[in-house]
């Protein structure tokens, strides 16, 4: 079993497109062995956003700290600590921070985004919103 | 986009022998069309504990509130708020609640695991240990 304490693992920067002021840090993934589903926590500070994007793989999302307004095909939508979101495969989605301390959240994908060649290793995604539009 | 929030969603109580004091909620699963991996958020009460037993699939926690003991193949090992734990498949483990407040925790399970026929909706797995032992 292996267990980490997620104040421990390293943040790393979020630098695909669109992204401002998010850090990820992965908390089971690839290196951990973890063999279908990654786990990774994402921070958002205060006037930060995730990228405006869509691909072909879902997002299970629970929210540890904080307040977002999540950019949807259905509009825009508020959420809150204590929240879980299901984000489908293929549907446009950001997180913007709503707040005036940290958004942070666990997002889940499936394990082959992380793997060598899979999506987070390759060319960044399409983006068409930053933060502030 | 679903978005739940967690406290509105029914705790449903472990029945499993060898669980006490354990409840659980879906918060992404068969019914919202997850289709990959099912979240769940599980409650502990103080003296509670999860069944001692293992399975042929993982899990990836992610620890909310509280303080716990694992009781893991390798011996007792505490966690605590904030920390991620990943259980192999076939890996014995038992989580007990080691404090005086509600331990609770995401537990990410393949999907397989809650649709029909799985082992979620199956006769009960065999168990050998409650908390007290």
């Amino acid at each position: 079993m292996i267990i980490k304490n997620s104040h421990a693992v390293t943040k790393q920067p979020m630098t695909m497109p669109g992204a401002e002021r998010v850090s990820m840090q992965m908390l089971c993934g690839p290196d951990d062995g973890c063999p279908n589903f990654a786990m990774r926590k994402f921070t958002v500070a205060p006037g930060g956003c995730t990228p405006k994007h869509s691909h072909d793989y879902e997002h299970e999302i629970f929210v540890l700290a904080g307040r977002g307004i999540a950019i949807t095909e259905a509009g825009e939508k508020t959420f809150h600590t204590g929240d879980a979101l299901y984000v489908k495969a293929n549907e446009v989605h950001q997180f913007r921070n709503a707040g005036d301390g940290p958004l942070q959240f666990i997002c889940l994908v499936p394990a082959f985004v992380h793997r060598p060649g899979g999506p987070a290793a390759g060319p960044a995604v399409a983006v068409d919103c930053a933060c502030s539009k």
